[in-house]
């Protein structure tokens, strides 16, 4: 599969979760291992008028989520993709729209990755994905465990 | 501030917050120390039919926030409440309407909180949330601190 058609399948995905919907969440682009994620303010806003804690939160894990299924996709596999467990961090207000970076996490190796998921119809990989700030630096940050789980 | 006139404003501030109002979330109560908020499957479901992860956690990040927000209300305080960081545990799939509730941590004291706050005008407190499973036990888990910034 391209990364074109991985891309539009990811879109399809968003699209069809009323809450991703909901979030208008866009699929902006996967380069250099690196999946972008945006989302308009106006969806997103607190009593506070800056961006909701949640929704920075799920942005990340959609960013993690989607970086996971889309890399299987490219690989030729199917699995399922679950969130497993994460770390989550809220370093500054953000006043503006949100735009999340994902890629894995340091010293991850996909190749492990794949060759488990292959042997043992399972396997997990930890992501590390961000929410930026327009003036440099981070919003949000998110540590997490993303498992695979082989389809029949 | 009397408990309901407490828990109808936190029910205002939900429904002014745009994704909070998308995801379906009502405040059903507050008792023996635990607040408790809802929200319909049908408008947080993911691609596997199931509640989306971002949905889950930001449901329990709602009901930590409201809760630090309700019983500073209760005590007759104004103050800015904040996440500072979480850790989510995805333990089991739901496939039901969210249920979620969120007390403090064990061992955290209201009253040094509270004083803190006071003193300091600026205090943090652990919460703990979960969402609970229709069979019994949890189907995610949220530890996290929270910040309180005294309104001047």
């Amino acid at each position: 599969m391209s990364a074109e058609e991985a891309l539009r399948e990811l879109r399809e995905y968003c699209r069809g979760m009323p809450p991703v919907a909901a979030m208008g969440v866009e699929v902006d682009g996967f380069q250099d291992g690196t999946l972008r994620l945006t989302a308009p303010l106006s969806a997103n806003v607190n009593d506070k008028g800056n961006a909701f804690g949640g929704s920075l939160t799920s942005l990340m894990t959609v960013a993690g989520w989607g970086l996971v299924t889309l890399k299987l996709r490219l690989a030729g596999l199917k699995a399922e993709v679950y969130v497993a467990d994460s770390q989550i961090r809220y370093l500054a207000p953000l006043y503006a729209d949100l735009v999340a970076d994902a890629t894995f996490g340091e010293g991850q190796s996909w190749e492990t990755f794949v060759d488990t998921l292959v042997q043992r119809g399972r396997a997990r990989i930890q992501v590390e994905a961000r929410v930026l700030l327009p003036e440099g630096g981070s919003a949000t940050t998110l540590a997490g465990r993303f498992v695979a789980i082989a389809k029949r």
